[in-house]
């Protein structure tokens, strides 16, 4: 019988607050609002709690937790963190799931099918009174014409990629194709996987008559998240990856501000 | 005269907690304990509040600001701040740098001296009291080498290159190089970039005589953080590199443990 | 009708070797030597030469090419050529795909089972001739063991994570599977996603039983891959992080040397 | 003594093409055109070649070389390598560094002086015969406006944040500033650290002026490397951040097209 080293007690008497694995690369079968089931991979980070008197815990457990879960999807990472609370025998349990999400666009004037790949993170808590929290965050590209340059320049105006960053903790499921689309609200023109020439010239014009500072970005994403009952709290991050300088300009807002003013 | 775009007003009345510039590269010259001065290349976050009745901040005068120091060193983010708060009007000021820096090493039996880099953050901030808070994290290279494969093997046992992570707010000045060596007290041994032989089995055999998980490493930094005055808050962070697995073990601590045992 | 700029005629004169596309994030679906399919998420890069008269390439018909195929896996990168030249009139078309790639493992004691995730690329070219060029690097996380370190210590020695990376031009079909294995002869103990603790006593003796410099494991793999008459030409790598220094140490070998020798 | 286990006879007669470090951080002191001297910091690859009938190198030599050396500029590297080859007992010595470096810039309108980040490349090599091969890359961030888009748009165009790099194998001496300011001749606009209004219209309205696909951008850079006897060899690739996509577009030409038309 080989001696279990992690098991044995701990004469420190220092409660850790997370210990647990990061970096597992693991494939995930998600909802996909259009498809029914997304496939992709994401990067996976696990960990509970560990009492004062304990050593260690037993890293093996989590991915063999894992292991069990034929596909994880948002709705099934409660189970999951029950799952390691029971298996680690810890009072508390923690998961974060790292992956590219692909929705789907049509672009505006030729109807042209295409893919747009977002970054999106759930993340998912359960403490020793049984509650999820839960927490998911979409990424979303997006183009930014800048007011400034349009104003005072005599013709053009610079643009940009940026990327508008949307955190939230649910109270209720949503779909992450729904914040994707809340985060073309602070756009100047939304992004797509493919263009035709009429839709070139289509997004410029409407990139070039929606001026958007990163302040007015997240401004009217804010104004969107603010009243939906769904959400707990948020965050919300816009940085835009300026074309005339090497550096980007951002801005955040968080859940909170319609209270103090 | 050039319309002023961003000073204009703005009616969604929505304070933003941030705006500014991130991933700006900038050259410093850090205070180093052993040399007087030390050369690096950051990485600048810089922001400030925005009012709710103001459009946009000036992304411009955060580069105005920084041109403006000479050197910027742990001493000088208190001014940096107040400079930010008073260039852009702001009520609220903040600043990141992300930088290399490199200690210098002595082998354990030759003698030999050699340099070791670490990741650094430091981190200010200044609110409508003008009180500046400050923190300072530090990322060391270290080998941890697995208790339970020593225990359970008839010889060998897997090791790694790990990294044990630093972040304390403080209430005094502290040197990198103080927190690069309370980092190796976590470890099984630390690391050098120059090694011969007989420092290769001096490490090697020092390893096998400290097994250590991460568990392991994070609680002896912590004891030795937690009755430091100068430290108002730290969080430690092991990341063992397993090399058994291609992903990581990792733990977490915080202030606070030694009031609630 | 809007004007078509690219098909302009460009009077410098100059012949491009590649206009294309690069960081596309895309869906995949590969042979999977044990479950048949495997859906992954890849970077693509896709390019073609232009020639000296033409002042642009449509870039568009890079992702509608993309878009006519349901799956993409090794056996289709011809047929995704060959619709490159002729959608965009090209001369030579070029197309790299890179992607994580998970392979089943068995754990050597308990036969517990486990996935292991791979980096790998598929690099596909055609010329005028419409000859396809066609290579697969595969990335295997290994352990390595220091021949040095065992040899002078009076116990233990220093192991890490390494990566052993091989790149073959094909002359017929190769599964990931088989690189894999191939970069595991390199190895002093393969790794594994999941190890209880009497796999973990195995890899550690294993290991130690089979000390391995990076420039030994290179040796290992190009012995088995010189005489195979699959490969027109391969390039092996081995790179390992070493755990007593914040650098790694890496060697690389090419086909040929038996001619040379 | 302790057993020198690299210095073992090999068996399996394979020799190898590079045998050495990589990743190593450190802080260099380069030649900088203005200011006499800039200090940045890089990621070192060292490698020498390893005759069949040696079983390692001495990785350690890599750093001690590294460590002779008070100040490693572009006119040093050939010492370096000859001291590698001779304290290694090497055939041929292999040397990379990858930092950045930074430009002065004055704004067009304001003068107002900023710095702009440079990500640069040396790469240097040296075989049997002793000749130095030395090559140069240097990418500089400049922006891009689509000539598509301009011509087909009522108003507008879309532009975004670019990168042109510039490889030369050198006959002689070339200042880094050099090849920045030649990536500048394919960029719609240059990028600056800091502009000012006024600034900002001029190269918006500049941008506009001067509408480039990547493919005219490699072109215009292309011209004015061809003849330029101080280039043994050269390639150019520009990649564009495309805004209106989340994927890049990019061109690339290498030395000899004046040759083939």
């Amino acid at each position: 019988m080989l001696k279990d080293v992690q098991s044995e007690k701990d004469l420190r008497h220092i409660p850790l607050r997370r210990v647990g694995i990061r970096g597992l690369r693991w494939p995930l079968q998600l909802l996909d609002r259009a498809e029914g089931v997304q496939h992709t991979v994401a990067r996976v980070n696990m960990a509970v709690a560990l009492p004062q008197e304990e050593r260690g815990t037993h890293m093996s457990r989590f991915v063999d937790v894992l292991q069990d879960f034929d596909a994880i999807s948002l709705d099934k990472l409660g189970q999951v963190l029950e799952r390691l609370k029971s298996h680690l025998q810890a009072p508390e349990a923690f998961l974060e799931l790292r992956f590219p999400y692909f929705v789907h666009k049509t672009a505006p004037v030729s109807g042209g099918h295409s893919l747009l790949d977002l970054e999106c993170v759930y993340e998912a808590e359960m403490g020793a009174d049984d509650r999820l929290r839960l927490k998911v965050q979409v990424t979303t590209p997006i183009t930014t014409l800048c007011p400034c340059s349009k104003e005072i320049s005599d013709y053009g105006a610079h643009n940009q990629r940026a990327h508008a960053s949307i955190e939230v903790e649910l109270h209720e499921f949503v779909w992450i194709e729904e914040l994707a689309q809340l985060a073309e609200a602070g756009a100047s023109a939304p992004i797509y996987g493919l263009l035709k020439r009429p839709d070139e010239k289509f997004v410029t014009e409407q990139a070039y008559d929606n001026p958007r500072f990163v302040e007015d970005a997240v401004r009217e994403i804010a104004l969107r998240l603010e009243p939906d009952p769904r959400f707990a709290w948020y965050r919300v991050v816009v940085e835009s990856e300026e074309s005339i300088h090497n550096h980007n300009a951002y801005a955040c807002v968080e859940k909170g501000w319609s209270d103090a003013v």
